[in-house]
């Protein structure tokens, strides 16, 4: 939709900034909702982009602005004048404007909060005292806060005189004298009842509400739970200071799993979509712990190097080794996957240890079955279709397969499930442990595993 | 907050219930919130939850059920008579009973729209006529459509003769006499206008609508776009058929990611949570993949075959080898996880192939590099601390461990970041192509790459 409309469009447009031609670009542009607005500047350059913000009407112009990714904004505010900053940075949305704020040097943070009008300021430096990933910073002011003792009529009074509230009203907020939440009444109630009506007679009874001060995951999970779309914030002493809506916590749900698929493929998270990351920025992320996983790895080398004997003896078990390897790494990575998904989504909880246990026990044993199935059938049937000769101990080879899979895989299910809940309860995020870290443990151990199960069944034959 | 008012009240609720003291009981459960309520029951057996529920008012049983899991609202169904099964069913949103009634067997649920009051029953036929996964199945018909000719006093009639919207009604919509969606008027608005203002000063311009037979991740990128919490809903005629909320795309999208990390884990996604699953349900997603990784991972066991002779004569060679592919293995899961992830959130599209290419072009390279440092570092520092004696010719074997990790860790990134672009060109989920999958694949070409790198370096020393 969008995507297609700045594709066809933003020629026109360089076009019509070339020419100057602002009473025609101001028609065409303010025929577009913000959102696709945004996408067309996207493609535009920063000063291209400034030149038709200027253009727009105010509330227009922040709204795009609004929608804007975090690159671009900048971009956009180094390029446009003091007075057209000021003129938008009052416009914007009080949490849209935090999330920018949060997000640049502090020096440009202090500049941009003076060209605030002083309520604005206020508002803003307010919002920037929370705590990073708060649920404070995720808030805005733009709520309707109604009195007790009122009646409907008062009610609707005090609604005409707010000024524009952008963000939906469809519940208004009881607090007491002191500002304390108390309950919220919805506006569709109050519409349909009779003036004289106390507000008393429209309450919902319910004092659900997020503390500022809790992590934005919290808001999240609530959200979920209660399956709503606005909730109220009350800081330490109950008093409402904000509203948080579900939009704003589905981009939170997003960062986070992204985040958590990030750390499971086995880097740190990145800050910025994959396209947009500096490939330095991007190296930072991914070669400390390829270098980490590296250095473990290298103790398949030490624990190989035990077993350097038994390879020049029969370096036929050199060619079952990758396999062997990496079906541990596997059982593991899909045990890791599963419990710290499930870990996130609080489907499995510390207590639940002992469950995952027997499941991954049970689990694990038989998949590393199925795959020493498979293993032993592929030995015998090669020795017998002689498309390969393994010499006339093949059984004992396969029966040397065949153990080594099942302690492997079942070793590499408990490992890729246990570690995850350790971490937990080491206070660590169970999504540190990778998929690739888990592979690398259950590689030096597999190895282990694997010439241990090989000299007992094979001394005395080819060892 | 809910769990610890469950684990509190749970054996209080027992005691009453053995009791029969319904009047208490139905004292308690009155003051608590659905959301918590659910959480309560969960704790309790099926016929327990449907004595509970039996006994609370027709709209709170029904609200209590909707956040009951899927598997609890079953058994419940099964515990509860004829009876009441109606009552609840014809109380509960409409969205919500689609949800049930798609998971049940079709002989149940065509048995309980049988329960339902011919109109509800319309409403349910209609919502499970669209497809599986569609933007239909999610939507609930509970919204207010106005016409345009309209008064700011007819809109509001037409509200007060409204039966019960449970969802809220931030936004009305305006259609014409044909049903066909032609802009929305926020509620807000119409409360603070003159009653006589005509509803088209007040409309918003905005024709934004989702399509009931689009696919549900559509909607998902819509909410996340418009920054919305309600979108309608149009046929392919453009009449409006309903609305979809924001909270309930946040389990849509939730659910995705939860999809996607499992396929990236390497198995089949689970249908439920992981401690819910099974034994053989979880098998049956696990082991299909793990053994057509070790299946395919057997071509390891070939091409090596092809090196027997090399890994007799240098037995060293074998013992780096799990260091090598790994490392290849770890650079294709990290590329894989962020290109999958990326073209989840559509930072990342076919045609940006050339430049994701770059990108892992470099980016490998450098991180082979940095790997080979330490490769060769490790095999130069243990000779020299007699660590270990990899021989005369340990430098060409450092040189060898260092050129293979290059070429393997380069291959990785670049097959890592390539495959789920040509899944996705191929038509297929990007998300198919797994981090074990693309492990496997390094690993055989990892094996050709090392022993060939080997045989031109130490061809005439070692080899």
């Amino acid at each position: 939709m969008g995507t297609m409309i700045g594709n066809l469009l933003a020629p026109e447009l360089k076009e019509l900034i070339e020419r100057r031609d602002f009473t025609r670009l101001r028609e065409i542009l303010c025929g577009f909702s913000a959102p696709d607005l945004a996408e067309i500047f996207i493609d535009l350059k920063p000063d291209d982009e400034a030149v038709l913000l200027r253009i727009l009407p105010n509330d227009l112009a922040a709204e795009v602005f609004e929608y804007l990714p975090r690159e671009d904004q900048e971009q956009t505010l180094r390029a446009l004048g003091t007075e057209e900053v000021a003129r938008i940075l009052n416009e914007i949305a009080p949490d849209d404007r935090t999330a920018l704020l949060e997000e640049l040097p502090s020096a440009v943070t202090q500049k941009l909060l003076t060209l605030l009008t002083p309520e604005e300021r206020a508002i803003a430096t307010n919002l920037l005292g929370y705590p990073k990933e708060s649920i404070g910073r995720r808030m805005t002011p733009d709520y309707v806060a109604v009195q007790q003792h009122w009646t409907v009529a008062e009610a609707l009074e005090h609604l005409r005189q707010q000024p524009d509230k952008r963000d939906s009203i469809a519940q208004l907020y009881v607090v007491n004298e002191g500002g304390q939440l108390l309950d919220f009444i919805r506006l569709r109630d109050l519409v349909v009842s009779q003036p004289q009506m106390p507000l008393i007679n429209l309450m919902e009874h319910s004092n659900l509400a997020l503390r500022a001060t809790d992590d934005q995951e919290t808001a999240v999970a609530a959200f979920k739970k209660y399956d709503v779309t606005i909730l109220p914030v009350v800081d330490r002493r109950s008093v409402l200071v904000g509203v948080v809506t579900v939009d704003d916590v589905l981009d939170v749900a997003e960062r986070e799993a992204t985040e958590d698929i990030q750390k499971l493929g086995g880097l740190e998270a990145l800050d910025t979509p994959y396209l947009r990351t500096k490939i330095v920025e991007m190296l930072k992320k991914r070669a400390p712990w390829l270098s980490i996983l590296f250095v473990s790895e290298m103790f398949t080398s030490t624990a190989m190097g035990y077993f350097e004997g038994v390879i020049q003896k029969a370096a036929v078990l050199a060619i079952f080794l990758p396999l062997i390897l990496s079906s541990g790494g596997n059982s593991g990575s899909q045990a890791t996957t599963l419990i710290i998904r499930a870990m996130a989504l609080r489907d499995v909880l510390l207590r639940d240890w002992a469950r995952v246990f027997r499941r991954e026990l049970v689990s694990g044993f038989l998949l590393g079955c199925t795959l020493a199935t498979l293993g032993i059938a592929r030995i015998v049937l090669w020795q017998a279709l002689h498309f390969k000769n393994y010499g006339p101990h093949y059984l004992l080879l396969a029966l040397t397969i065949g153990g080594s899979l099942v302690g492997v895989v079942l070793w590499g299910s408990l490992v890729g499930a246990m570690l995850p809940i350790f971490l937990r309860l080491c206070r660590l995020d169970p999504a540190t442990c990778s998929a690739p870290f888990v592979a690398t443990m259950v590689d030096v151990t597999g190895i282990i595993i694997y010439f241990n199960v090989a000299f007992h069944i094979l001394r005395g034959t080819i060892l």
